[in-house]
């Protein structure tokens, strides 16, 4: 091996489904050579369990135990104690199953002994048969609160309870001011690439590059830096990017995306469907990759990954993104 | 109604199965005139968790949820959160039901929040449907210890992941000097009786006898006190009763049962496979009833239950008790 050769580290700034079947992807590509960087800011406590949604999607699609033809949730998945739950006065409208509770109960078990999120995260992933490394944002307390129509809400009484209903607002992400960034985010020295996941850029992408120091940090970062588009057709693929889209005055459109991002990425992933905007997203000054974007099972994935790596690789080679 | 009515409120003092069927038969008989004492010494901590073995067993018993076939357990059960939490390095050997985790993490949350065990337990068991009251022997922490040839080993340690292996040398009830009696088990002076259940009497009634104050009440209860047997034919009906017999040194039968209460019950229920013991028995001083106290099904539970309350109310009749 030269002392020059590649650098081999990607990191994805991931939310849940969109980030999980990304990550799925590039986990087949990279190995150990992928770091998964979790959003955090819609964590919440549910029945005193400390629940990670973002994180133990990305986890379980990760560990290949997801369901694959529901798109979401654990393969084999009961709700027992969630009907227990109810019987004992409890909402249950962030309905937790009984193989997921264990997730929660064991991170809670072990965030109570003193032991670090980051900590907890590395081991159950490992323990799983996770190859990639998974991290959250941050080991500090950050939450995502939805100014609405109906006042602020914290983001799964938004989410979850209210189905996404009130118009927002505005999004603020309550202690990030005070959060310090893993360091996974801050290593960005020697890296093959950034990958911004197709996952809803206010509520998962958005709390990451809010912890104090990313942004520099990305910034400082001389690898490309590539984001992959959550709209497509002017739909989100899942969950309420659309939506937000609208009601935060953006362009219903991966346009719209792709300006939000434009600052600080050097590349956009474009689903074909919308090959027509490729000119005004290169307008922006971005490079634009138009690809068959949709992940409906492992080989799509895999070749959607392979096509968002090759695009990186194209944009170092070009040096566009120095 | 006169003022002089008969006192109807009965005290049963229970362990885990054989407490949770005569509870489940004189439920069926006096309702919200039950109070139901549970051993909280078995009490453990599974997974961050606060797990009390006995008071669950009686609460669903009492709530018609309990696994009749198999006899332990919730009906319907699975074990979908165990497995999850084997996979991540936990011990299961204390095995927890799905259903019966929801116990668990709502006990746990509302105790952590600062709820009292006692008024945790009075709401899931009225929530559940509960007719009677079930209450914890003490709100403060007491533990079984069980000092054996292998060491001194923690209840549960013993029970469940040795097998009760381990040579018994004696118990103790760590906590217990400090520990404060439910008021249930001091309002003695207007009863229709206390009933001892057929449960273990080393580890299921003497730690309810061994709270402070408790044995005082019970000898100023000017009602009748009887205790069924819980070994028939020199077998107990569940559990480690005969072995601890022999290994604390007394007679595997329910005479030597008889002896080790005799100090403070009136009245002993025998089973009929044991009416040649009856004699021994009335010769320690106590009164003696021979009944069929096996209780396989509901219909059995409230014959038993039936022949407890006769037994006491002759007993108050004769006046033997006072």
């Amino acid at each position: 091996m030269s002392a020059n050769v590649a650098p081999e580290r990607v990191v994805l700034l991931a939310g849940g489904v969109g980030g999980a079947r990304l990550a799925h992807g590039l986990q087949e590509h990279l190995g150990s050579n992928l770091a998964v960087v979790v959003n955090t800011a819609d964590d919440v406590e549910r029945h005193g369990l400390a629940v990670s949604p973002d994180h133990d999607t990305v986890m379980y699609t990760l560990a290949g135990l997801d369901n694959r033809e529901q798109g979401w949730g654990l393969e084999g998945e009961t709700f027992n104690a969630a009907g227990m739950l109810e019987r004992y006065g409890e909402e249950t409208w962030f309905r937790l199953g009984d193989k997921d509770l264990a997730t929660h109960i064991e991170r809670t078990r072990r965030l109570r002994s003193g032991e670090r999120l980051s900590s907890v995260m590395r081991d159950l992933g490992a323990r799983l048969g996770v190859r990639c490394s998974i991290v959250p944002m941050s080991d500090d307390l950050v939450r995502t609160m939805v100014t609405t129509d109906k006042g602020e809400l914290a983001f799964q009484d938004w989410f979850v309870r209210l189905r996404c209903e009130p118009v927002v607002k505005s999004v603020r992400f309550a202690g990030s001011e005070k959060a310090r960034p893993h360091p996974a985010l801050l290593e960005t020295g020697a890296l093959r690439g950034v990958v911004v996941c197709p996952s809803n850029p206010f509520v998962s992408v958005a709390p990451i590059l809010a912890v104090p120091g990313v942004q520099a940090a990305l910034a400082r970062a001389k690898a490309p830096k590539v984001a992959v588009t959550p709209i497509v057709g002017g739909q989100a693929i899942k969950g309420p990017a659309a939506k937000m889209l609208a009601e935060l005055g953006h362009d219903v459109s991966a346009l719209g995306v792709a300006r939000y991002y434009r600052e600080w990425v050097d590349g956009f992933v474009l689903d074909v469907e919308d090959a027509r905007l490729a000119p005004d997203i290169a307008a922006l000054g971005l490079k634009v990759k138009v690809a068959d974007t949709m992940m409906r099972n492992d080989a799509d994935k895999r070749r959607v990954a392979a096509q968002v790596l090759d695009f990186v690789d194209e944009l170092a080679l070009s040096g566009r993104h120095s």
